[in-house]
């Protein structure tokens, strides 16, 4: 089965199309974990990471049975080095145990052998002598292709032989997207030529439901582009940011779905994982060891807002 | 002194405007180094990022003296892991120990807080409890900002704090790069676009020489399109790849340089450290231990190649 079926299928049975963003901070994560790694590690990148690691799989044990996918941001890792990577790697394996889609939010980008390098890592395998291995455990990748489909086909002869997938960058949900994504070219912005890129990449990937393997990152806070987007492509699947603290509500972006309800998936990070600072959820869950039933709480508040416009 | 300066004075002291990309293939390793790893780790990512590591010093000590810059490229290593990236850390230190500027083939692009955390961890530190703590020993970073200004600010700040610098992808020097990036808007193309912003964003960071520490990508195989960037952006330092194994001539991208042939960089990845493999090298450097010479002779040649030309 190829990905986007498993995708939508597990949307379908939690009945949920929202993705959990694992992109910890530390500020996020209560003084009961840090302290204890800050006492045995001291101020380190190591205690960081443990911390981080200790405080995902927390939040991954109280949704993964609401939620289909996570999507675990890996420049929060990487701010911590080796340690923050290998806490970045256990969090995608322990989500992949727990039945949870995995997207790996890497927006890499670069060229031919470059990119097939970036591709064994983090959807294939890499080879030594005989012997193969597999690093990350992402079912799915994001990718930026300003470097154009050069950037993307090693990506593509990985989704096809190991039943991966990729999010291509389309319209982001930032302030300034549109310096670059919004120019007009032959009467269309830069954006949707990259959707007809993208559409194209994904056409020898289309799954039982309609959608390929190759989807396309669309941003909640741009409606009017997002609707542009979801008539012009078809058979991609949506990975939609922005919703919640970035600005984006349930309204703008339920013209990301098609007419069955079905087509995209919605990220939340930070009104997830950190929703035990909100106000809205301190009072139910008061103690710093409830962050979890807290971002619990979030995924179930957020489905319904979603199943509200969709 | 601002990093562009500090480049700018090493391109000058070796009178070589050539950076030695660092992206080692485990068939350009001679076997005296492999085997030996292998022997020791059996076929595993940790022999792999060793002989690597031990392929790249190698070469570093080789060409120190004689160029101003490396490029290693991140994806190289990331597809062996943690153990890859610990190579390339390594990699990293050891160039920077030897004096040599290291340029970060890292392409990484994301927006707002998750650009921070990029640029924390590969321009700037990270911070734990009252620690700070740096990681990658990168002087610049590449940049993809399709994302727009959103995507790059955050690096901006870094440079800025620790006089880093940054070169952000204009017109890349593959063979699709136009998919996007020529596509025309207003009577431009999008490179020439992305080249106005690279300007903007560099106009803090001029040095003394004229150039900012916010440079460009501008691929060696599209002479044209150099040339007219060259012109629109007077203050942007070139990093140029595509010379050599992708087909760009010391001919044709000596437009990437100003009057006063200064302004550019180039790389050759391939073309040096893969230099030992070549039919015009075999005869001189026939032993397997002799891949550094080899390469070293490669960047004279390139020297000597570039400077007919600028």
């Amino acid at each position: 089965m190829l990905i986007t079926d498993k995708l939508i299928n597990k949307i379908n049975e939690t009945g949920n199309p929202t993705v959990v963003g694992l992109d910890p901070r530390l500020n996020y994560i209560p003084e009961y974990i840090t302290s204890k790694y800050y006492e045995k590690y001291g101020f380190t990148p190591k205690a960081a990471a443990k911390s981080m690691l200790k405080f995902n799989k927390k939040i991954i044990d109280a949704v993964f049975d609401i939620v289909p996918a996570v999507k675990p941001q890996i420049a929060m890792y990487e701010r911590y080095g080796i340690d923050g990577i290998k806490a970045y790697i256990k969090t995608c394996e322990y989500a992949a145990e727990k039945g949870l889609i995995v997207i790996g939010d890497i927006k890499r980008s670069d060229i031919s052998s470059t990119a097939e390098a970036y591709s064994d890592a983090h959807l294939g395998e890499c080879t030594v002598g005989d012997k193969s291995y597999s690093t990350f455990k992402h079912d799915y990748v994001t990718v930026n292709a300003y470097l154009g489909s050069d950037g993307v086909t090693p990506f593509l002869k990985d989704c096809q032989k190991y039943g991966k997938g990729i999010f291509v960058l389309a319209k982001t949900s930032n302030p300034n997207s549109g310096e670059i994504q919004d120019l007009l070219t032959d009467g269309k912005p830069v954006y949707e030529k990259m959707g007809e890129l993208i559409e194209k990449w994904g056409a020898e990937f289309i799954g039982e439901n309609g959608y390929s393997s190759v989807g396309a990152v669309v941003g909640a806070t741009h409606p009017q582009q997002a609707k542009t987007l979801r008539q012009a492509m078809p058979h991609t699947f949506f990975l939609v940011p922005g919703y919640g603290a970035q600005g984006g509500r349930a309204e703008d972006l339920a013209v990301c779905f098609d007419k069955n309800g079905i087509g995209a998936i919605v990220n939340s990070s930070r009104g997830i994982i950190a929703a035990h600072m909100k106000d809205e959820y301190k009072d139910c869950f008061g103690s710093e060891k409830d962050f979890a039933l807290a971002a619990r709480q979030a995924c179930i508040d957020m489905k319904n807002d979603l199943r509200r416009c969709i």
